[in-house]
């Protein structure tokens, strides 16, 4: 049991988000009153603000009522529905993707990512990945005991690019590595990678022949038109590219746990069968509501974008307010990463005494990689007024436990 | 990717449940001319037959309208109905089971049983299991590359016990397993373990100190009041005994994906922690189906399993009456696994003539066990009129491939 007491001791999921309100309310370092106000959670989004896409509730009721064949598709998903898709994921990702073959519909952008990694990685391999970046990457890592090569990105120093270190990209794919992952937008700094980036990863990956798993999931909430750059639409086929991309964030489809993936088709075909053996498929019925997406309302997505970049402007302009606290200002997605000032206690600690005194729960930095301890993400998909009321209380908090 | 290679090559989905609708509809070997009737689907029951509990897409739909609260859980499910799920566990296995420690929501009993799994056994340990059982499992244990020790089970020598071989149990939990894993009742034979038979196993996990993972997703359909015995309620806390189940069986809610698994506090820890990686949670929304199970209107699981009990006697006789067939009347679930006559052709061929010329879909016996070569597997939770006919042309076709 020595090696899995090893694993799991690495998977802790007490600091993750969504998990905070499972923490006892006991805390032996609070400091002052509590601070009144509307309890905010910014480890996720809230669909009570940004509701679910209209009609989603109807289409998974037809697949409901469509009964067996709904319920029971295939391992990838149902046929007629990758098709749809596929067509348009074509369209959005500029490069054309064969609903029947290199498509799979997965039980959330999570699931997508386990399938992707158990598909290219094997037990004890070599795995390339950023920091920060999302904070499940290292979990999964470690779960199939990989040697891990973290890429610093440095997304303080320009909003044009993500900032990552390619030198260091190309000595760590020189050394031999297995698989590349990333997400882009990046998670939890909102940096989107330039299209000299992305088309020097590509050309790294296909010189180096690593396999290269990116996670887009944010790829539809981009703000003020910066230009985004698919990684899948540089490369030459068939390299292999697993895009991975859902309806959850945005869209705000979470509840329904959607995800897709497309990459050449004996990856897809890898991950249909791992998908067979961790949990059959995605939800029949739920699986009906992957009909409606990219398929919103006119104007709908651009006005959702809208409404969440106005709640970035006002958090950026609060954080960058406050001396010594430093912020990306969001090119796509919904998270801000914000550096705090030197605390006196740990970052965990604060996030907990956070919540007791100001009912703000933030995800600490360490989530996304151990050398983040002095950073916090916030998911910004709130309601504007709670998601400011929270900022302004998180701010004072912070000063009762700023280092002298 | 040569370890990977030979992993997935065991892995393969193309003769499992489900996945016949995939193959190309082209076969040599076809004699006579196909036989008209209406298709049955024998590889996973019937929702339209056999509806999904009453209430559960309004439960569903409750979820939905709950929004954030109900989207995002504890990644183990959300804290009521882990609650109110564990009485009615607590009820039906006569043991205590603790809702906030020992209990988690999966997405469907196959990941229930894929975190079970990977919370017990090291890459590359050792997994007793049972032969014929479970199709997914040894897929599972070549994903997770373990060594295998197949434990023989005499199904058709009683119907009062299942037949495992208690010595061979022995022997192997004396050489040293990390796990041992099996279903009850039985799938693919729907035979139900005896009382002597599962407090023989107790006492051998205990005694060499074995984990159990009991995968007992069919226990609430039993017929002719047959006495059923659980595992978790004949030995003593803290033997490590994960016990499965699920409402996607007889209570036809398959299509929403549930599960859920209980076991001692650290194992279901641990399960958490692996379902935040691989799949986050069983889907927010259809978490609140949870709600209805076990509170059936009063006289329906009753009523359903009359209904499956009248199938199961029907498609009996119609096997027993044939020469050289053998067939284990179903104590419990909705399978039968007869033993065909040598055919002149293998299974998994016979198998795809029968679709082609009949119409009728089962599975291969060898997806349960590589020595099953002249089995199949039915579930016959069918219309019952479809189900009679569906196996009056599987008898003849196979007639026309009988070996002389």
């Amino acid at each position: 049991m020595d090696i899995l007491q090893k694993t799991f001791s690495q998977l802790g999921v007490d600091n993750a988000p969504g998990q905070e309100i499972t923490k006892k309310d006991s805390c032996q370092n609070l400091r002052g009153l509590p601070i009144k106000g509307r309890p905010v959670d910014f480890s996720h989004g809230d669909v009570n603000a940004f509701p679910p896409l209209p009609g989603s509730l109807k289409a998974f009721s037809s697949g409901f009522y469509e009964g067996s064949s709904q319920a029971y598709t295939e391992y990838r998903g149902r046929a007629d529905i990758r098709c749809q898709l596929a067509d348009d994921l074509t369209k959005f990702f500029g490069t054309p993707v064969d609903g029947n073959k290199e498509l799979i519909l997965t039980g959330g952008t999570q699931s997508a990512l386990f399938l992707a990694i158990g598909s290219l990685l094997p037990y004890g391999g070599k795995l390339a990945m950023i920091t920060p970046d999302y904070f499940a990457n290292r979990k999964l890592a470690a779960f199939f005991g990989a040697d891990v090569t973290s890429i610093p990105l440095s997304y303080l120093e320009s909003e044009q690019k993500a900032g990552i270190d390619l030198n260091r990209l190309e000595d760590t794919f020189k050394k031999g590595v297995d698989a590349f992952l990333f997400s882009n937008p990046n998670n939890p700094t909102g940096a989107v990678y330039s299209a000299e980036e992305i088309r020097a990863i590509g050309k790294l990956a296909s010189h180096w022949n690593v396999p290269v798993i990116v996670d887009e999931l944010y790829s539809r909430q981009v703000f003020d038109s910066a230009p985004f750059t698919h990684l899948c639409a540089e490369v030459e086929r068939p390299e292999t590219v697993v895009t991975i991309i859902g309806p959850s964030k945005t869209e705000s489809l979470s509840g329904f746990r959607l995800g897709a993936a497309f990459a050449p088709e004996e990856i897809i075909e890898r991950m249909e069968k791992l998908q067979a053996i961790v949990s059959l498929r995605a939800a029949g019925y739920c699986q009906s509501v992957f009909r409606i997406w990219f398929h919103e309302p006119v104007g709908f997505m651009e006005q959702r974008i809208q409404e969440h970049r106005h709640i970035r402007d006002i958090l950026v302009g609060q954080f960058r307010s406050v001396p010594d606290v430093r912020v990306r200002k969001t090119n796509a997605g919904s998270y801000l990463f914000p550096t705090l000032p030197e605390l006196d206690v740990p970052i965990t600690e604060f996030v907990h005494i956070l919540r007791m005194l100001g009912g703000v729960i933030v995800t600490p930095g360490t989530e996304f990689g151990p050398e983040w301890t002095q950073s916090i993400r916030l998911n910004f998909s709130q309601d504007s007024d709670a998601a400011v009321d929270g900022v302004k209380r998180l701010l004072k908090i912070m000063e009762r436990y700023r280092k002298e």
